[in-house]
């Protein structure tokens, strides 16, 4: 607490993300890492990045990296805006966008950063109850909103919402802006991009961190109609004019250039998902259907924050939140093959010993 | 124009950034940067950080930079905060420190980019004109303010102020947060930061993009008092978990390292300063005295518009600013003593040839 303070900053409460623990040797499951590294054409096109040049600013508008978006997605370049990390596109998108006079929809259980952005814009939430299933439930978001967000796959749920359904809700919800935040779309969903050219008010957002296993790299990005990544840019350009370093802009191209690589990487996670799920289910666990990199399990007697701690004891490291609805749950990130029969093994162990 | 902006977005007018023109063979001396790489030792420590670590988020802390910079100003780790450049640093202090029921007060001459942090944050600012000499004139900062933000020494014009100026202004203003932005400090000026411990409403900002040749990193600081600090955190830890990638927190460290490097840098643009000063003044210009990497400089004839076309025609770039007291200066970057002649051929050729 300080005198010298913004009242602003004495109403926060931050954003807790996920232990980045500095020893080596754990297994890491709790913040949903890609278990692959980044291509190896992303790792020498890097190395040549750390050159001379590196004195110049970037290219403020980061024009390349938006070029190799849109192309890859079939879009125009200015559909496209680019951020630090995924964090940064939704911060000026609830900043720019989504800060109305009228309250903001979305799900109960969700991103816990939403709840954030609304407390630094000074904006009204409402949240909408997922169902009983934990899916999103699309016809408790009514039309008196400000704007309406939602991750699919739901996090830290997994379970993912149709194409379908989403193009209902623009259907019925065409005043005010609708933002899906896709950053595990890669694991199994289908990304709402090809809607962008019906729906003058939806974006999409999605980021490098997961599937394309550039999370050290910290880049995102939204896609929608033109006026709103001006709305955007306008945001941007107010508040950092540089916001992706030259390596930022690099990796990411040429990640995007590695077609072959990241479909593989994204095969051999969706495999493994599907083992440790029959596995967690033999172990007497509940998962709910997943479209991302980790699950969403709940044992049916043993408690949540107890199997973390001993999963922790022995060095492997999961997301549990002390969040009414979901505190008997686990958020468990798809490893290696390896890391998930380690943790398979550990809580195997455990319920054998009792 | 967009009926999806929030209202926000439509009263804000953005910053615009020095250009960064894509086509090379330019003498680019227009956006300040260090005409010399980064150190050797910077450059292989960046292209080791491109390994599969990538794949993992960075430390949101940052924790290893903080040390590294608090290390080097022999400071308390927890007075540093860390950045994604200096301006992200600056947008943060603006939302959480500066943002206060009474006016900011700033130069009428000064980094462009502050009055587009008021219009962001809704900021009141009043505007403190430099005096005939266009240096900050502490007197006219009266104590019914908000906050207190100049750059030292100060863009455009890099007139430096003395640290006992800048102490009596402390000794003042204790009631409201006073920001020194010393950018450009390195260069022939004084840092503030030793005066850090004895006030606690004093915050230093400080960027790795100019003395430390790392514009294309992205890295920005700053050292003030734990309290202060902390409010910059809960907005930081409210906007976005990671600002700063692998490769910027590696690059930074790395960079403090090699003091040698450094010095060795700053003397050369120094001396290279000096020479194109007497030159210039040789040619009709009066130069302001500068302590920083750039001078700032006015023909008694010729208009500042045309002579930064004669010196686009052959390729060089200089900014003019468009803006009352100014518009007949030239900003000019100190490059190497080969760029910095042949801006003086092009200027003295112009002049032979009328």
């Amino acid at each position: 607490m300080s005198q010298f303070w913004s009242p602003l900053v004495h109403s926060l409460t931050p954003y807790v993300p996920g232990e980045q623990p500095k020893v080596s040797n754990l297994i890491k499951l709790n913040t949903n890492e890609n278990p692959y590294g980044p291509s190896p054409r992303v790792l020498s096109a890097l190395q040549a990045e750390s050159n001379d040049a590196l004195r110049l600013y970037p290219d403020p508008n980061a024009s390349e990296l938006k070029a190799a978006i849109a192309k890859y997605y079939h879009v125009d370049i200015n559909t496209v805006f680019v951020g630090n990390g995924s964090d940064e596109v939704l911060a000026h998108t609830f900043a720019g966008l989504l800060k109305q006079d009228k309250p903001l929809l979305f799900p109960d259980i969700t991103y816990s950063f939403y709840p954030v952005y609304c407390g630094l814009y000074d904006i009204e939430a409402e949240n909408i109850p997922l169902n009983d299933r934990f899916e999103i439930d699309f016809d408790g978001y009514h039309e008196n909103n400000g704007g309406i967000i939602f991750p699919n796959p739901n996090a830290p749920t997994g379970q993912l919402s149709s194409l379908p359904e989403i193009e209902k809700l623009l259907q019925k919800n065409t005043h005010s802006v609708v933002v899906v935040d896709e950053a595990y779309i890669d694991f199994g969903g289908q990304t709402a991009i090809p809607l962008v050219e019906k729906y003058p008010n939806l974006l999409v957002i999605q980021t490098f961190s997961k599937s394309r296993s550039l999370a050290g790299l910290r880049v995102g990005f939204a896609i929608g109609q033109a006026p709103l990544i001006e709305g955007l840019e306008r945001i941007k350009n107010s508040f950092n004019s540089y916001p992706l370093n030259r390596f930022s802009i690099r990796g990411a191209v040429s990640a995007l250039e590695d077609q072959a690589y990241f479909e593989q990487c994204c095969t051999k996670i969706l495999t493994t998902r599907d083992k440790l799920t029959s596995q967690l289910s033999d172990l007497g666990f509940e998962v709910l259907p997943s479209a991302a990199n980790f699950v969403f399990a709940k044992h049916k007697e043993r408690d949540a924050a107890e199997l973390a701690q001993i999963l922790r004891e022995k060095a492997i490291i999961v997301r549990h939140f002390k969040q009414e609805r979901i505190q008997d749950f686990l958020r468990i990130t798809i490893g290696t093959d390896e890391e998930c029969q380690a943790l398979v093994d550990v809580l195997q162990a455990s319920f054998t010993r009792d």
